[in-house]
């Protein structure tokens, strides 16, 4: 029985008259030219009409089923296996931890359905990554294996404890591997809930799987290391690939990094501040403060509110929502308003309405960089008059999460008011806004 | 009485006592130094013990009431003139319309309450602009006078219908004074409703009120007013400085603009392309595709479906705002998803109940750069499977106000869908992805 999934009618007849399996190294001979690579898998949707291969390039070409002459099987499908070198304990390296939770950069092409799927664990990808073992004395801690849309509070919670233990265990630092999509969500999250740990804790993620030649994730992951061990430095940070090129890894501030865009591999950039450090040529570079304010003995305090919601205004937007939102209990709303922080006028009644029903409500920009000023037009003045708290230039998800953070964590409206006034975690910038590669 | 709105107690009695009323120039001696100005008024919530002034260089400064040892005025406040100067009709200029509809770009600072108020009407800019004579023989036509997060729907309706009777009154091209809130969506929903109109469309905001030293409204306009008048273009831009200096504008497609800093003269971007065009030095450069295909007649289709909500997912985003649409009698929802496309597992079902109940659920990403690629991972295939459309590199307030319009002028959910999917006025940009200022 042939494991070609995904394909049907005619392509499917002609590779198992083929005997090549999905995985196999292929040659296609066409009617013109030849093309060499890996049998990659059709999606339930796609047509029946053209082979898929990776080329040794990394890049997927089809190849229509009237213009193959012949397939032929170049080498059968074999999955590279993974020895983990032992930790070179003992030669005065820094002690880091590296904690996996999934995502792209613990993921590899799965050749049964052709997806990427969660399947390093860190172990894997430290056999992988062997320079590792040169830059510090590792502990591999595999967590969660899960992609990062797939994180909620839940995740922050237990992931905050885990970071916790190695602190008390001394480690000289953190690495977290995670998902993409939410590590920015998280880097925030693990800002509030660690305030004043004495060490870093640096997320790290990749935007290409690991069995790929284009990947980021050694780089990204050799960066992250490099400074959890090396830096003088503490607090919650993203380290992942700067500009296009290979050598540049920058270090971001855990609450001020946004994924700005969906696959590039510069895709995270510090909003309205430079990034906190680089990783060039194997040397950490500083450009900012890399070491939380201290007082007193560190304590996680990892509880968050699931009751908070994001909210993204526009043209139209049914206020009803909000009505909805206060119905169902909601502690907190952060509002993500147009330009300096407005929400249309006919939605000032029902955010008011969630006000006098005791819910934090918070205004942040949707235009991502600056700062909401609510003092300039009428309709910002209003909405402070009803009671919306002004977030400066905090990131609406960094504002999410605070807001989680600080329902959980005290004792009533008042002190919540003033401690998402408060800058807790570097989530509000000096006033002289820096704008992005400025 | 005097005229000193705000002021209160310490700052009330001496300004009182100085014989000076906001609006006014000033003079203010300190213990050490003194200051010239106007003279601002307070906010109801503002301290009693400051005197603030507007600074020649655009700034306000507080002076604390302790360290005041006078105030003389200089010059009572006084609100110059507009004379409108007569179009210079029949000499081979341009014929271009400008509506208005409010905003910053129509508004100055109102000295009773300290804020920025809609005021100007474009009778009064173009008095302000002189230069506007020597570049097209003008009409000014004042539509609404809002703010733009007050615009929905309506506005989008009736905007469409006046700049059709532009185009029957044979105007070379129309330019369209807005806030800048939302002058993106105004932008995208005249791009549909307007789809192979024959003249260009320009529409044009200020970050900064006219009234201001670094005001932005007047070489914004001009720039507006020159590519409306002369370029050979039609469809929808949107015109708006580009960098900090004074001499470039540049002409943005309208799907394809974002306001993306809150204060910043140089806010509107182009998103995964260059502008279409820049104003330099008075003079129009090309850089791209101006000219919309046309096919028959123009005609206008200027209705908007209401029932429209645009969805930002995050980590414990509640699906139960989901099912509460769905029962709310919404037709569509844009679902602005992580990286490539995705939400939460929990989520999942309720986006399937939407869909099966009738819904046109779409998938856009919060990343704003980039393009949805739902095939790569698993959570993406599984949302393709229950039906949810992905919409490339659609801006996701771009896909708001599209699904708006297709669904007010579509005859069924799959001719909706075929629409969502089809590239209508440049919303889907070319699969090789440039980068802001790449």
């Amino acid at each position: 029985m042939p494991n070609l999934p995904g394909y049907r009618g005619r392509s499917l007849k002609l590779l198992g008259a083929s005997g090549v399996d999905v995985g196999d190294r292929v040659r296609v001979e066409l009617d013109e030219g030849k093309l060499e690579g890996v049998l990659m898998p059709r999606y339930e949707l796609a047509d029946d009409w053209h082979v898929v291969l990776k080329l040794d390039n990394g890049y997927n070409v089809g190849a229509s089923v009237e213009k193959i002459r012949r397939v032929v099987r170049l080498k059968i499908a074999s999955r590279p296996g993974f020895k983990r070198p032992r930790p070179m304990k003992g030669k005065g390296l820094p002690r880091v931890s590296i904690i996996g939770t999934g995502g792209t950069i613990a993921s590899r092409i799965d050749y049964r359905t052709g997806g990427v799927y969660p399947v390093f664990t860190p172990e894997e990808l430290y056999g992988f990554i062997p320079e590792l073992s040169s830059y510090a004395s590792i502990e591999t801690d595999p967590l969660f294996n899960i992609f990062s849309e797939n994180v909620r509070a839940e995740h922050w919670e237990k992931l905050s404890v885990r970071v916790e233990e190695k602190v008390r265990k001394r480690f000289k630092g953190v690495v977290i591997t995670h998902g993409t999509d939410a590590m920015g969500y998280t880097a925030a999250a693990l800002s509030f809930s660690l305030q004043g740990i004495p060490i870093p804790v640096v997320l790290v993620g990749a935007q290409r799987s690991s069995d790929r030649p284009s990947s980021d994730a050694a780089t990204n992951l050799l960066g992250a290391v490099k400074f959890a061990g090396e830096a003088d430095a503490s607090g919650v940070y993203v380290a992942m690939h700067a500009g296009m090129g290979d050598g540049l890894i920058a270090i971001h501030k855990g609450t001020k990094v946004r994924k700005n865009h969906t696959s590039r591999r510069d895709a995270f950039e510090s909003v309205n501040v430079t990034p906190v450090a680089y990783i060039r040529d194997g040397k950490i570079v500083l450009l900012g403060e890399v070491r939380e304010k201290r007082s007193g003995e560190f304590r996680v305090r990892p509880r968050f509110e699931r009751k908070v919601s994001l909210i993204k205004f526009h043209p139209g937007f049914d206020p009803s929502i909000i009505d909805f939102l206060v119905n169902s209990g909601f502690k907190g709303i952060v509002l993500e308003g147009t330009g300096l922080g407005h929400v249309g006028k006919y939605v000032h009644e029902s955010v008011k309405r969630a006000v006098d029903n005791g819910l934090l409500v918070s205004m942040t920009s949707q235009c991502i960089w600056g700062r909401v000023g609510m003092m300039v037009y009428e309709t910002g003045r209003d909405l402070l008059t009803i009671g919306v708290i002004p977030l400066g230039d905090m990131l609406p998800e960094t504002a999410l999460v605070k807001m989680m953070w600080v329902l959980a964590n005290s004792k009533g409206l008042e002190e919540a008011k003033a401690l998402m006034l408060s800058n807790l975690a570097g989530e509000y910038s000096p006033i002289s806004p820096l704008r992005r590669r400025a």
